[in-house]
């Protein structure tokens, strides 16, 4: 039986402990290819902890592969190939693993309260109803039923007016970024928000266009700033700017929009990610609903409210923007899988989205509460200031400290906890006041958060 | 009832004349949002068609969305916006619809044998095991299961040894091209075969990249014509070129091999499209079989091989490029949803894959001595050379004629016949052999085959 000291796991979970020991023989070839692990309950009794950490231990070496179920037979270990890899590669692994008491960089959206089963139930039937149909090409721009769904939410929901022909959908924003790149040329001067969602200045830069930061202030992106850096292509989030939480008011959205008007090929490509929670008033209107002008290019996302691992966004291009979409980059093909597609446009006509969409804001806002709660009854209450806590999937906690972030960063670090700052999101030095935590909390494990600020309220 | 005069339908097959007929009844709003369509039975005897006719325009319909299916309730006009595309939309998607008696421009490999039934109790079983699994991120280059048994693979049928670290996973080929220019550089020198696969070519320029032709001869790629057109990563299919079907010998090989080894940075992307498919002798194994010093990556997809719509194709990197991937491209999320990889991965590791792939030699081989036997039987007989035919999805046949590759395709186009010449590929005049048809026989409709070879043969 295997035999490990459940008492050496220091801050890690119990299940998390028990899975590392197993990887690690397995890994060093101490449980051989097609060895057969004890059930579930005999492992449990024999390590005197409870059958679920046994249960999501064996549960998490299955989806990395480590080991496989067989029906009513138990868990054997998968063949896994016992080799030393490259060191740079084993450095960059072992950082990825780190576990933190509390890590306030875990992802925004996690998977909680997605409606798996009925999403399971929709793809079966897509399954048996499309059968064969679902192997056919795709079009390039994507199933014109999922368009068409698309098409009907954004008019329902962001009062957005766009034919499905303008709709293009592609596995994940970043795959649509690169696509747009290519469509308005890598010769265009690129402008992004500072601080903001590094990945798209990333990218933008990775195909060779030039990127220049724009400094948002309260209101989010001011226009003269943009014209001050010859920006020509304007990446925003006017309607909940990350990481500032800023929202762009109207006055200032016809500004932009002038601006975008008044030169040739100037766009603004509106990030709408986290539209959908909002937790005071109704949401805000997306730019792209009064752009008149066709100078918008909108783009969301399903992996953030559905799950992240489904790989489905989609931006709407202009009317004046179609022809040539489709003569420089109609030979793509959709990246994403006909059944996928089946199965979201179903979701989303049978209004399960807008169930689960409702559903969540009120888990969010649940959870936003507990943490909010948790950060007013900690030692840290009286030194610190909730900021942005109206919408989204984050908010902002100002804290009362001398201490610089990076200084704040290693000691919390030394304690467990993983801070993200505000800083961390600027691209120029001064864009982003210091000692304000970026507080993603749907990701926030909240058993070891009262631990967690009682530790950093002692930092400060 | 629907009335519509099946004796207008010109060449259509009577499905497609249905099939277009009610489409535009529904654009043209005389079909209403949500009218109920008339039973497939009933039509059918309206019509005086079979019931398959019937079935086969609703499906097609269904498929794009303008009619939707109730169970046990029949059919219903979807919600469809009733509107004027603009011209230019209109006209690109006008041409895409074009009717040919015989298009030898169809795509390669079809659906046609792909084991439906299994890939879709597969993937029912995926959603039962993995269940909320599937909706946690996936890794950048995809989930370890699917790498592992992709390495597997590689190992027992392309003679490659890769770990699975090496290995990419990634929404189609057109989609790694891509990554792969953001991983080696815009600035480097792209070189790829002319003739060639002109996607390549178009995705490396539209990346920015310098991009040149090398002309290929019979054995494939020259390595002094390299040289020559000073490339620094050469995109080559050493196994099968397309479309001239060169399969190059060992020691140009080790010659191409040699150069990439020679100069700093230099790479081949071996773009291994079809190497499933050899009707003669055994597969030829990879260059990357033979990389001993790193400088291959090899490229293939699933696409092909099993489905278009299922978008997941893979690259293999050399060791000594993964930290720099890890580094630059390490961000980028996995297009490829869970899902789809996991029930891959089911389907490559309990070896229904590699039945698949027996299965369909087996099939194409048969349509591929169908299509020759036409020819041969046809009045162009004696008027053209089959070459190329033991491999791949595609042959050649040289067409004994004094008329240019661009006349005989209009004439041919005026008799519904949309020729494929190898001229097509070329990406400098001169680059490949007029008169030269490219045949992908697995989209060619027999039934049609020999009417079309008549016609075709009274044009030379």
């Amino acid at each position: 039986m295997l035999t490990y000291d459940m008492s050496n796991r220091g801050r890690l979970a119990r299940y998390d402990y028990l899975y590392r020991c197993v990887k690690e023989d397995i890994l060093r070839g101490r449980l051989g290819s097609g060895e057969r692990l004890p059930s579930k309950r005999a492992l449990a009794r024999h390590l005197q902890v409870s059958v679920v950490t046994v249960e999501n231990a064996y549960a998490q070496l299955e989806a990395e592969g480590y080991l496989h179920s067989e029906e009513r037979r138990g868990y054997f270990v998968s063949t896994v190939e016992i080799r030393t890899p490259a060191p740079g590669v084993a450095k960059a692994e072992e950082k990825e693993e780190q576990q933190w008491l509390l890590d306030f960089r875990g992802g925004g959206s996690g998977t909680q309260g997605f409606p798996f089963s009925v999403w399971a139930k929709l793809m079966r039937r897509v399954l048996t109803q499309e059968g064969t149909r679902l192997l056919r090409p795709v079009p390039h721009s994507g199933v014109p039923r999922l368009r068409e769904a698309i098409a009907r939410h954004l008019y329902q929901f962001r009062g957005i007016t766009a034919a499905p022909e303008q709709i293009v959908v592609g596995a994940g924003t970043e795959y649509l970024y690169n696509l747009l790149v290519q469509l308005l040329g890598r010769e265009r001067v690129y402008g992004v928000e500072d601080p903001g969602y590094s990945k798209a200045a990333r990218i933008y830069r990775l195909n060779g266009a030039e990127t220049v930061p724009v400094t948002v202030d309260a209101q989010g992106t001011p226009p003269e700033e943009v014209e001050r850096a010859r920006v020509q292509v304007l990446h925003i989030s006017p309607n909940h700017q990350f990481p500032t939480g800023a929202v762009t008011p109207i006055a200032r959205r016809q500004y932009l929009l002038h601006w975008a008007e008044k030169g040739k090929g100037r766009y603004m490509i509106e990030d709408d990610y986290d539209s959908e929670f909002r937790f005071t008033g109704r949401p805000i209107p997306a730019l792209k609903s009064i752009d008149d002008g066709g100078r918008v290019i909108y783009m969301n996302t399903f992996s953030r409210s559905l799950a992240p691992s489904l790989r489905i966004s989609y931006m709407v291009l202009p009317t004046g923007l179609l022809e040539e979409y489709r003569n420089k980059l109609g030979f793509y093909s959709c990246t994403v899988p006909a059944i996928e597609q089946d199965t979201l446009a179903s979701f989303l006509e049978e209004g399960y989205f807008d169930a689960h969409i409702s559903r969540m804001r009120v888990y969010y806002r649940s959870r936003r509460d507990e943490v909010l709660e948790s950060v007013r009854k900690s030692p840290l209450a009286g030194r610190c200031r909730i900021l942005g806590e109206e919408a989204g999937l984050h908010f902002l906690l100002e804290l009362d400290t001398a201490k610089g972030d990076g200084e704040l960063e290693q000691l919390a670090e030394r304690k467990g906890i993983r801070l993200s700052f505000l800083t961390q999101y600027q691209l120029q030095p001064g864009a982003a006041p210091e000692h304000t935590l970026v507080v993603n909390y749907p990701g926030i494990d909240t058993r070891n958060l009262p631990q967690a600020l009682e530790r950093l309220a002692e930092l400060l």
